[in-house]
């Protein structure tokens, strides 16, 4: 299993399993923009390098002014985090939930900080014929008895979106019981903004919401680590509360401003991309045999043809120099499931290309 | 006051203030190797920057195993963190102590992340008699009272060390009581080799000793973030286990492995400039009638000529474009303190003058 730290993405442990360098690897396991960073932004980065001798801000002000503005919200209902994963972190730590509840398969994340900061978790499942979301009367059920509830949406691994009629459903619950709901949207960005289901608009009428997103999937700066959380300021100001001063390093932040600053351009070829890639490779890999999960993300869970399992297909893929992400620890799916990223058409073609060769029934085309 | 956020260093808060671009500044406020980062650095992370489309390793493997070979330790004993702030909260996250003691004056996050983490706080204080270091019998009380004593070695912001069979003698305390002892290391780089009072080479004996190190201050890299910790594997491991994932990013790892492989040069060369410079520096400011505290650091801690106020010199100083952080607000100290970082000769001559020009006694040389 390559998932030796719990997650895709982690090019040196494949490199030191498959005898490649990290960066020869075509990466399916972490679901970044395959266009890259905004145009513009390794060129300003390297203009920010020698910024490196001076502290980040502590306050974030700049990056702060900037998504209030984006969200058409007040910079005190933001917190600017290391990753998706700390404002996840500091939320657990702020409120110190004794229960939490998880909507199984999901970010393996919720559970395992909730767990590393001393709550027990506890699961409702989602079932294969409503594309992995769980029965909503269910999710309602783990809102009045957990103290807090993570949701994806869209969610990893499926991709899909519980619709926002559903949410406010969910977030009524929410205040009704005083539980707190965090929507993670580390994915949002790449679902068409008609399309996107979402109570960011809606935040003021439900205190116990908390959204998080990442910038680190749709701008591609995995490696600088950048996210943030949208909440009531109280929540907001307890999260920064949490966080170690400087946790967000100066070039995460240039990266972040600039990123807001790109222009609409990059993020509309980036949806158009992944929307026109992601049809393309759905038909391709359900040609292969593969039973596609219908999600909006920029990534699809597979069912891979019998008798083929995850772990078999990540290794022969891998001697190829193509990674996957085996889905068979996420618990509710079985050892049969991958979840692929959407790349470019090149990109696409040699992962159809490589599991075609290793299925060995599609030919050459 | 200029320390909104608690710490020097900040120059956008001193750029709102005095009207100056925050690169415009000389900044005494922040104690950075005045030499900037080893040769090459910037360069190497330059050609690094397009891997900022990966994640990190979440391992930190390449780092760790350099820094295991530097220190003669098990990479098991050695956690990597995103700046030593991030090493001192995953040790108050992983031992959640009741009660947390403090020598002050000392580095103020001590107590604030204690606080942020629920511990209680508890004091004993350094006399100006002995440059601020507290008597030894009455810290081997504080950690028989205490479940975690943070010591910095040197002490920040008077720059002295505890010389190491008082160290022992500390240790042994921690070791009967059962208290954790963090010694805080993190400018001890900049002390010469064999004046060096530390206990790395003896944590064997002492599984209640947690080291830490920072690397922004000696190599330069504050806006990169980059510190760990070094302590018995059992510990190392607990703070691990608090840690959010990918928590350090892919060009803090690079700067860190650029930087153990610098070679001995660099390393000599910083601690001879700033023995040199604080030497000069220190004369300088006993002329112009600074109480001056004799640390071994790369920052010196003054008392102003009376009736100069920190606040007063801060202010007049930044009006000319000059940093420096007042120690008003740490316990032990009084309002007439102030901490100046030793830079090179240049910039140390821009403070003298400054100063000179401020206090308007010592005319222009």
């Amino acid at each position: 299993m390559l998932e030796v730290y719990g997650h895709g993405g982690d090019v040196e442990s494949a490199a030191l399993r498959y005898g490649f360098e990290p960066e020869q690897f075509t990466d399916f396991s972490a679901n970044i923009n395959p266009l890259g960073p905004p145009p513009g932004m390794l060129e300003a980065l390297q203009a920010a390098l020698p910024e490196i001798i001076r502290y980040p801000d502590p306050g974030h002000r700049a990056l702060l002014a900037l998504l209030a503005e984006r969200h058409g919200v007040r910079q005190e209902a933001v917190c600017v985090g290391n990753g998706a994963a700390e404002i996840m972190a500091l939320i657990l730590l702020a409120l110190a939930p004794g229960k939490v509840g998880v909507v199984q398969p999901c970010f393996s994340e919720y559970e395992t900080l909730s767990r590393q900061f001393g709550a027990e978790v506890q699961a409702v499942y989602g079932t294969a014929e409503r594309a992995y979301r769980a029965e909503p009367g269910q999710i309602v059920k783990l809102i009045a008895a957990s103290d807090l509830v993570f949701l994806g949406q869209p969610n990893n691994p499926n991709g899909v979106q519980y619709d926002v009629e559903q949410l406010r459903q969910f977030a009524e619950a929410g205040e009704r019981h005083e539980t707190y709901i965090v929507l993670d949207e580390a994915f949002i960005d790449f679902i068409p903004p008609e399309r996107r289901q979402s109570l960011l608009p809606e935040l003021e009428r439900y205190p116990h919401i908390i959204i998080v997103r990442s910038m680190t999937k749709f701008y591609a700066i995995p490696g600088l680590r950048l996210g943030y959380g949208i909440a009531h300021p109280h929540m907001a100001a307890a999260m920064r509360g949490k966080q170690v001063t400087w946790s967000v390093n100066i070039l995460a932040l240039r990266a972040g401003e600039i990123s807001l600053q790109a222009g609409e351009e990059y993020e509309t070829a980036t949806i158009h991309a992944i929307a026109a890639e992601r049809k393309h490779l759905s038909g391709e890999l359900e040609r292969l045999g593969c039973e596609v999960t219908p999600g909006e993300a920029n990534y699809l869970l597979l069912g891979l043809p019998r008798p083929w399992t995850a772990e078999a297909m990540q290794e022969a893929l891998g001697q190829r120099g193509v990674l996957v992400r085996s889905c068979a620890m996420y618990p509710g799916l079985d050892a049969g499931h991958i979840r692929v990223a959407v790349k470019d058409r090149a990109a696409n073609a040699v992962l159809i290309r490589g599991m075609e060769q290793v299925i060995g029934g599609g030919g050459e085309g």
